[in-house]
């Protein structure tokens, strides 16, 4: 008997381990982890999860002992991991801006732009990212990496930083400026060169991407509904732009219909005043689990 | 360049912290507090958020400092705040009451009313609430400000406490018999009144009132949707009068309708056996965001 | 005046109570647990509810104590109580499976069956279920009653146990082989037999499983929409049988219908890649709160 | 070549589990338990711990899959086990009273005495020792296992209870009343017959017992040290027989010497103002690890 | 028969319970906190203990609910309580200095002394002991109660603070100055002035005293022994007069003398360098429980 | 004014941080972590701590941002810090054997000594450390950077590790097998070059070290007093060889001495029997702060 084949999928452990595992649910796949086995349970026979730290995904996914596997830009190129890109996902929820890799240096420094860096030291979980942005700009400094902490370094240990942000304001709370940004990234799922040529794997990692993709596009997105005279739906959809798409159906009231339609929900709070003055009665706003296009 | 007009707004630290930021987010506006700073992100460059003990947020509002703020009924009444007061918001999920400030005794005191009390000794965190409760009913009695544990002082401490309860089980628990309510209390959003006068922040303060109303509205209640056959949809209208508006939309199968409507989550639970007795099938119910007439 | 009418409803304490709870609320009753009561709040006047140990529910219904509760099959077996079995709930929302008690031993056991034990000594939970299981194989073996951290026993302490599996990952981390299944078990609504007679309990209690059969069904369904022209949609229909029973209604967009159905979440994963390749349009999957039939 | 002999030696899991790896170290045996495996690692070559619940040591100990263990006379009563009992060990430090199974009624119960319990129902953990005690006292009732939270049940579920009290405080909070005693428990080290027979294991259970019962018996005690004018030490003994075989050594200054002894912790609140009275000078306490006679 | 006489003896409930109840335990009493009851067992029947927050002791003390209780100096002088001082106890281990209630700026405020405080706003969980600083300064300004985060209060609500502190690096860290210190606090120990004229009560009371001060002078004291030659003890005790009456006694090696003496724990770091340097060997520090001179 | 001189003193941070400010704390220096800020309090005005990851402080000691350090012998190799070292500490208190670096596989691996590691890919912490063990071996392997969870590795990912143990027990219940050891590792304290030139910090730092180690002495030893007859002592000693430098005091009953010493605590265990053999009576063991030879 032939066995059925399996595709293994690495995702990141630790700090975003309960997002993802918590996405992975909304896009349709169930995982449970056992603080017994290190080898995750899921509810699809074709898959093998395997919990890795985000640095190291993208080197596992290139040796080929992962398939594929969700990480951010960041440590592919950090890595320098030769991978094939499936695809690029949503930016965080609250900031909705993507993750940021900046060079900071404190209030008072003297620094002000990378130029001032020569002969400097540097402390950064990214080295070789680093290391690359210096040779760029012509620049000679020491790199060194840091186990953590690093914003605090910046004030006694070393000249500068490289830090993730997302908002900035632990970088202001600590005092420190941001002089530039090294590289923005998001999460990608990314597949090993060989198992994308496979075409069952591949097709799997497609699906896999779809509802994934679905579910992410569903977080950052809500349903809008309302009722609506007739006569005013052309209005409202003109100088409502926002509203693209929208299902108008019909309603057994004469002269009413209820539109419903797909939008941002960070719009939702400027939309809802128009939406108000426009005739719209009614208006519910109601969750998502899966946006696909 | 002009500096941006900023509105800033004061919300409850502590217990009702972590709510109260869930119910900004479904508002549509999404607050991020870091441990390093105290100053919390919020996604919106119009807003500056402060996080400032409920007890204290209507004198800060009514002082200047804060254009606006989320506070409950009690503390405005107990600072005897001049604030302008923008909306009330709805009563707790669980219990569908407002908070109470009782004056409860030991099960067995001799208390009857609040008259019993002449010369007797009275615990509070409400000192001035009390007072002027026993001013009006002509009674001197000593009030004093406890610190906290009021519920235990009942017993040896003092003669009497005034005391929150929603449901009055932590009074019943600690044998504590219930004489008198001296105020119900609602969360209120609230506004320095000459904040309120400016053009700018009084649109950006009711666009806040209306998203946070609709958010919170949509947590009291739930889409119901069904299909019936349209000949029972006049009798099921008219027998149901909580289905009020609903949305009837024609199917493609000949003869039935999709009945579909916003309803008090609370009495779904009588009315799915009526629906059900009226003939209605494949009955749902969703969840809301924000429900906004 | 005649005494309002109550139910005594017997929930499961423990590991299994925030669960419960949480479903009871999708049901539409609010329980409070108050640290200082042991009897929770319940925002219905008809109620009275117990959070009682799920070993121990069934022994109570039997008895009269409580009108009816939710347990398992397994502790009723295992307490052999005359109850009267209202309703039976939903699987596992992960794994879909239900809890089952097996029979295991270390995988290098030479123990192959159940025939094997015998003059065996076997630790469990539900003793009298073990012993019952052996009768019926015509095995004799000692059964002792497990305290518990009953998979290290199966090592060194006894030659095998009876113990509760899910997936059997934990069993498989502890290096334990199943031999054989004893039984299946899910959660049920149980009544006392005479709570059952009485006219207002039973319907009180009908409409408790009613609505917690809604909201559990809800859990592991989702509703579906999406946009398709109508010269399609009997194909979709026809090739895609999981979409029983669609709500096909008209857009204003002429020539396309809206289709909107309920359907398990997980075979989303499998059907959205379909629905996509049969001209499916706007996709959305989004939750709900109850479903009744 | 002969491999080392080993000691199977069982330690109570669970709630007890950290105080007694503690005391195991003040014995001079440092236990360190993994999270990742069930056997802890202990600096003795000679032994070898078991971490199992309190109620099953002594049957392990009596089937001889351990050589001896420290478990409470209670669970060796109600399991009725065949051990040898090496030693018993002291009372709790806080209240200096051993822990007593009671049988307990709700406060207004008519049950004055065991008498009264005929044809009621009784909950414990201890159903052995519960239906042995009624018999002794000629008395019918049912006795049931509880699963846990058996003092909620004397007021609705049972009669009477029997439960584990030690200053009855949790008891009378629940407003409970103690009716009798059915036991009263010490910890105790038992060892498996056939094990205290073989002489390398009888000598190393003596010797676990001996360096234990000094770790235990120092808890309870103190060094008492003290300068004293050497005339007065005869009176200062003989009205403190507490001071009983004090070391009296003599300073360089003449006349006075300095006396030390180990006493009791807890009297020496009542004997260092008598110490003073007797002109004793530079009195100090301090602690002790072990204290063997 | 004659009721025992008890002594009712308050505590401070929240921070620092634990510390105190620790430090009642190396006095000789030990306290058992129940979660289940308000009133906790102490092994001693002359003794009632009641948990009471800091600042409400010494009003409970003065209206005789409480015989007598352990308190902040600040909250006796804030509630202008009437009560015995007993006795007052010793500084912060850590920091050995006295709590202090200081008044802070921002660090860049144009307020350098309590004279610009004219006319300005202050926070202050000490509202009765800040008002009584500024009338003996003859300084007008307004003084309001703060809920709690009065750092973060500096910066924007208010003009200046006066809040606790016992290193100023928590102010330092919220960058702000410290411009005066109001009042220094210790713990003391205060009686109800009918309860001291009590003879039984006094007695006890003075005993607790004693015992108390003893342990919490064990706590910042060590005992400190070595050997040295005869001929240099005279010389050593002469260069070190922190050796304050040590205790000499002869050892049976001729010519050599063991020292042994009680010292602050602090100094301990600065002598032993010169204990070796003056030929002692064999130094050895250890703890201590109690020390009454 | 000359401003005083201070020392910079770097502690690990994270997972030994709580275990060295202990020690540090018994050594006579008090520390205290504020959460608000990155400096911690000492209560010695010519120290300056800073809490940095232990893999980093030999590389700011090496660079002179501090002028000393306590980290392990580990890290300063893999960083090839030129540093000087002050002192060595005492293994582990639990299993009194240092830290090791050891090569890991899997139980069933081929792999037998590192010269099967040819061609291979190993996960370390310790990269450099690796690099040179394979270069001293004359193996060509790949070694990479593990970020964590490096046990798990060795199944999957990698052919091997070197990994950090103390008993192995980690390593065997991942069923791990020990290939060879790498290195052995203690805790120094280490000082920067020019530092310990500077006559004012060397000396510092030697009293740092000296009170540290009094203070890591006192942890592994303990006092242990008897009394025995004077007649006996000889052969006590004689026969006992650990306890040595015993010191014997003359008792006030005649022909009795107490003797006293300061002995391993490890050896204890076995020492008090035969102390009991030799006519020793009234053992006592108590715990010791600082040990000073």
């Amino acid at each position: 008997m032939k066995k059925k084949p399996k595709l293994r999928f690495g995702l990141p452990k630790g700090s975003l381990q309960e997002a993802t595992i918590e996405k992975m649910a909304k896009a349709g796949f169930n995982i449970q982890v056992s603080s017994r086995s290190y080898i995750p349970y899921v509810d699809d026979e074709e898959l093998e999860i395997r919990l890795i730290r985000a640095q190291e995904i993208s080197r596992y996914v290139e040796h080929g002992y992962l398939d594929c596997g969700i990480t951010g830009h960041d440590w592919i190129q950090e890595n320098d991991s030769k991978v094939h890109q499936v695809s690029e996902f949503q930016f965080s929820k609250v900031t909705r801006q993507p993750a940021r890799w900046v060079l900071a240096v404190p209030e008072d420094s003297k620094v002000k732009s990378v130029k001032d860096l020569k002969g400097k030291r540097i402390a950064t979980e990214v080295v070789n990212l680093t290391k690359k942005y210096l040779r760029k700009h012509g620049v000679k400094a020491e790199v060194e990496f840091s186990w953590g902490s690093t914003e605090f370094k910046a004030h006694e240990l070393v000249d500068a930083i490289v830090e993730l942000t997302e908002t900035g304001s632990s970088l202001r709370a600590n005092k420190l400026r941001i002089v530039d940004t090294l590289l923005s990234s998001t999460p990608r799922l990314i597949a090993n060169h060989t198992s994308w040529k496979d075409k069952w794997k591949r097709r799997k990692i497609e699906t896999l991407s779809l509802l994934l993709k679905g579910a992410l596009e569903a977080e950052a997105k809500v349903g809008l509904k309302m009722n609506i005279a007739e006569k005013n739906v052309a209005k409202l959809l003109q100088s409502l732009p926002a509203l693209r798409n929208p299902t108008v159906s019909n309603l057994s009231q004469k002269g009413w219909v209820a539109v419903e339609t797909i939008i941002d929900e960070h719009i939702v709070r400027e939309i809802i005043p128009q939406l108000k003055a426009a005739g719209a009665e009614g208006i519910i706003e109601y969750p998502l689990n899966k946006v696909v296009y």
